[in-house]
């Protein structure tokens, strides 16, 4: 079953149409935006998640959001841009993304002010998508070297296809192995509280027929320790400077685990998702989110009433444990400020 | 409120009543056993669990399955014995509690055959509950002396009063340790995937007003990173006879976390948890339970269906990483086979 985490259709009257993550694996729904609004809603409630993905969703709710105006003015671009900045704090693809519709709109606004402005903010989103299934085509094709014929990778959250317009990070690297013939088995930690690893990156895997066998978070180390797995790969949400990289809770964790089993540990994620302007991950912020997700997780109270809970949605893995970064411009490993800077800055002077 | 595992009422016609831990924390229902089978399923489906209470249950199934025939033989005593040792393989108290009433049956059979061994039975059994109450006590007594005062302690699964007569072993020294007026906070980890740290930990921590951060398993590396977490302390299902310890699955990664942070890590446990003809953990037998466990563990569905899932129930922690078992003798600390011997074999000869 072919399946995108997001589509835009139609022109700029259209919508943004977004398969419901909360849903899955139970039910594949599709969930229409047709305001800045239900987009905003949309990323904090997951129905749309993973860093790339929610930048690429933004973009396409900054036209919904304009579009609402008669003559929409740079200040109300600006508005639609604060307002889903708001959504959530840790991806920095959501900045990014959302910083680049400022600058359109800024270039644009002089010479074609009003509704015209539409057309170019809708290119912008589109190339944004575009770049972001090419980008993510890149990193499976170079992350797919680094995953060992036979044996297990281990692998956090989900970085497939749903996390970004298509293909995915450390998820496409596991695809992109099994497809050049590669076998290994894919260990999917279930990723509490919201159990994306569980719901959604076996649910990808099982798309692909690739083997997976789905484990609790706390059961890493034991697997770890019983040789099967070779390898561990995940996606990020911000890679400082100097690569200690802000990912899905309980990343740090596996990382920590996987230097002590001796087992190399990698990030798959592209240049949108570096911000160079935090030397390193002590300032990123890290999203708290509500204690119902770990007490009520599915429905069902799991926890006595009153229980005190710390939900914090990220944590981060400093660079030292970090054996490579795989990007769309190749591997940076060992990891760096020197390489991180000498591998994206040579990418920006092409 | 009051609370107890589990209460022998009545003489040798009587019952055990066990408070149904699968419906905690939503609901306090007792559940009784009047026969053999109905204290295998008990077991079986973790109405009544960890290590202690579990032995002492099964002692008290032993009767309710002799009593079941008119004249018992000491066939009919190593039948019943022999049923309860196949309800869950890990935690050798099953097996040290059952070896104890087959002793007894062997003792007195030959003078008082028939009924009168139920008597000597049920003594036994009383004699198994009151000996983990004390052993807990102590436990709790010789274990609060390493819980620091300020800052945090982090635990896993659930050892308090719940898992044993009661009491409890880990939670028994912080609970003792709080009521010699030590102050902190204890980060509970949730304990997938049957919650018994969200649902038993949390609960009982509640009841004596401790203040308690309920963490998913993965936060665990976070919260010890932020200082957090001074002191990890946990229990044990099986300890080899050089301190390889076998606890609930997830045990194993937070030793490796707190060593990696520099936390020491504590296992209490009583006596009849060793099992010294075993040299070390490789060959503790480790319980694999149902997938269900994980992919419908909300009561709701949560991963596709026809995954594969690894769900075991135990690990084993080397002794390298276990810095002091506490035991009702003391503390045990450096953890060596050695170390081991001499307490546990001065205990002997006392």
């Amino acid at each position: 079953m072919p399946y995108r985490s997001l589509t835009w259709h139609g022109a700029t009257d259209g919508y943004l149409q977004l398969l419901d993550q909360t849903r899955l694996p139970g039910e594949t729904v599709y969930r229409d935006c047709v305001t800045i609004e239900q987009t905003w809603q949309a990323i904090k409630q997951l129905c749309v998640r993973g860093a790339p993905a929610i930048g690429v969703s933004a973009a396409y709710g900054v036209i919904l959001g304009v579009r609402a105006h008669r003559e929409p003015t740079l200040d109300q671009v600006k508005q639609a841009t604060n307002h889903l900045r708001t959504s959530r704090p840790t991806a920095v693809n959501l900045f990014w993304a959302l910083d680049r519709m400022d600058q359109v709109a800024e270039r644009y606004f002089v010479q074609q002010p009003g509704r015209a402005l539409l057309d170019h903010l809708l290119a912008e989103a589109q190339a944004i998508e575009a770049e972001d299934v090419d980008t993510c085509r890149r990193i499976g094709e170079y992350g797919a070297s680094l995953i060992p014929d036979g044996g297990g990778v281990l692998t956090h959250c989900n970085t497939g296809a749903l996390a970004t317009a298509d293909f995915g990070t450390a998820l496409a690297a596991i695809i992109f192995a099994w497809n050049q013939g590669k076998r290994f088995r894919v260990y999917a930690d279930e990723t509490r509280p919201l159990l994306q690893g569980a719901r959604l990156t076996a649910w990808e895997l099982q798309q692909h027929s690739i083997p997976c066998t789905l484990i609790c978070d706390n059961m890493a180390a034991q697997v770890m320790k019983e040789g099967k797995v070779q390898t561990a790969i995940v996606g990020a949400d911000r890679i400082a400077a100097n690569g200690d990289t802000a990912n899905k809770i309980g990343t740090y964790g596996v990382a920590v685990l996987a230097r002590y089993h001796q087992i190399p540990f990698y990030v798959a994620a592209p240049e949108s998702t570096f911000d160079l302007s935090l030397p390193d991950g002590r300032d990123i912020p890290i999203e708290e989110r509500a204690a119902e997700e770990i007490t009520q997780g599915f429905g069902k109270r799991t926890a006595p009433v009153g229980m005190e809970v710390y939900n914090p949605a990220f944590d981060v893995t400093p660079a030292s444990l970090i054996q490579g970064i795989v990007t769309e411009h190749g591997v940076i490993s060992p990891v760096s400020t020197e390489s991180i800077g000498k591998m994206l800055g040579a990418s920006r002077s092409r």
